[in-house]
């Protein structure tokens, strides 16, 4: 059996290009006793699949050749008996291709909840990091001023709902006019203003006259040492992402006066990974999800046809020209896929 | 009446020379009504006051030809009525100068706890830094490895112990053999490694095998960039003192990878202030004390004689020279002073 995919076709050198990927027809591989079989619906198009092209992160250095790793929602073709049931549909961490093999303990069962594609992001990783990041992490309270970068992002469009549905006021940061209207328009927030506008620090001080309680970091980098002085005493700095790290070939500098400014404001500055709340994810979707239903949580989702589109995609991400949740549609949802509203009966997947 | 001053003659250009200084003899300026006139006995020595000849840190910009800022003991020498007695003996933020003028509201009562010159660090700002830093910001536990950055200084030596009285391992870093050998044998650190060592990465990893939990940072600067690669998981950052900025002429660039291995590691960095803790300093002075008294603390102090010893020590501190408590003692004890052991009935300084 043949399988399409796309490979690294070089180590990037600086800000991403479409040069940096190959598609390629490849054979797929027998598949081991324990493994699962899928062939592919929907794939993410995420931050960390850059970040991976560069060097060892969270997981290893991909080496040209390899195939994009990426989480994959796919139905199941073949797999061992005691495994995921044929043509069921799973989660899995694999990679931009039709068909993958992957180990049964490292794919998830998918609720029948919301639509299939929002297990890849806003019911998926994406959703779990901005809920934990910003009820526990940030500890958002009503009447605070929360700002969010990469606020037009998978992570960070939901971040700032759920801050604004916690009774904050929510101050956005994207790289372009057209993010920040939408995020004013469509998602509640309050402000939203463009890093790269030469008037960005007073951009920033005018959209935070009281300043700033919570700062929810998607991009990391420099930008940071241009919020703190917008901070309040006893601040927050939630580190959630690292995207402006991920499209560079070497690492950012930090801010130069971090620890002076965390000490003279008692700022508290925390990173976290959804793992860390893992007995709680399954509450967590439930919640997300019926914030969404209830119409006080808007998913934004900008899914392209095809595997082709995939690398496209991932270049505008970081050119900063997507909105909401990136992902790849592969094929349609099954006839096997039935969405439904959750019931205390159910049992929501507890690994996305 | 007459006063001799040490006053910054220039500001510094790198490291902190003798030639940044200059000593004088002024009038005192006449007392304001709400003011004491306090006879100088005991003047700190600290890392703020070398960051304040640089530029606005916590307090504004010092200017050449004024007084080095400090802490002060000194006698009441006059003062309004419903101010402090005349001849007793309380702190205040005030200078390197024999007689200063300060406002009332600017001075602190000084319990009969401990010897006299252990208000200006141990049961002062320093020991209660080290004591909420370590007790509460750093929230150490039994059985943890604790790792503290400037571990001979007036703050880090204190940090150290209270940390290893909370059963915890301690690894102190210094600038010299001599120190090491002196947290080591005097002081119950586990290991204590030398930051010039040209062996650093490997020496701090042999003497943390089992990964760091806390690191108590006293330096600031590149340091923390180094210390990244030994914290566990969930691991705190405690920023309390960034003396290797403060010796600066330019701001020193943080770790370009900070946030990434925040959020690889779920750790937490956080700054703080001692007055964050002001309704416990009492309470807190009062264990430093009895931890003291029952020899589970030792305060290092290390007292120069005469007003002139000051500018060198400072100097020499940012040198790596001098191990526990700085300070200058201007004057002996006074009679009205009398040391004796904290009871219920005391009322210990709320104000250090």
């Amino acid at each position: 059996m043949l399988s399409t995919q796309i490979v690294m076709a070089r180590r990037p050198s600086g800000p991403l290009t479409q040069d940096d990927f190959r598609t390629e027809t490849v054979a797929v591989p027998e598949r081991p006793a324990d493994h699962v079989l899928l062939r592919t619906i929907l794939v993410s198009v995420a931050p960390a699949a850059r970040a991976v092209m560069q060097g060892p992160t969270y997981r290893p250095q991909l080496q040209p050749g390899e195939a994009i790793p990426a989480s994959v929602l796919g139905e199941v073709v073949a797999g061992p008996p005691g495994g995921p049931r044929i043509g069921s549909i799973v989660g899995a961490a694999a990679a931009w291709q039709e068909y993958s093999t992957v180990p049964v303990d490292q794919t998830w069962p998918i609720a029948p909840v919301g639509r299939l594609s929002h297990h890849l992001g806003p019911l998926g990783r994406n959703g779990l990091t901005a809920y934990f990041g910003v009820s526990e992490v940030g500890a958002v309270q009503a009447g605070q001023t929360v700002l969010v970068s990469g606020a037009a992002g998978g992570v960070g469009h939901l971040a700032g709902q759920l801050a604004r549905a916690a009774g904050a006021r929510v101050v956005g940061i994207t790289g372009s006019a057209a993010k920040n209207e939408f995020l004013r328009d469509r998602l509640g927030y309050a402000a939203a203003i463009d890093r790269r506008s030469p008037t960005f620090d007073d951009d920033l001080k005018a959209a935070c006259p009281d300043g700033v309680s919570v700062y929810f970091d998607t991009v990391g980098g420099p930008l940071l040492g241009r919020v703190l002085p917008v901070l309040t005493r006893h601040a927050r700095i939630v580190c959630c992402g690292v995207t402006a790290q991920y499209d560079a070939d070497r690492p950012l500098p930090g801010p130069p006066d971090l620890a002076v400014t965390l000490i003279a404001k008692s700022l508290r500055m925390q990173g976290f990974l959804v793992a860390d709340f893992q007995p709680r994810w399954a509450q967590a979707q439930r919640i997300l999800h019926d914030l969404e239903h209830s119409g006080a949580l808007t998913f934004v989702e900008d899914i392209r046809p095809g595997l082709a589109a995939a690398s496209a995609a991932l270049v505008e991400m970081f050119d900063g020209g997507n909105v909401g949740q990136l992902a790849v549609r592969l094929a349609p949802d099954p006839a096997t896929w039935s969405a439904g509203l959750p019931t205390a009966q159910d049992d929501p997947s507890d690994a996305p």
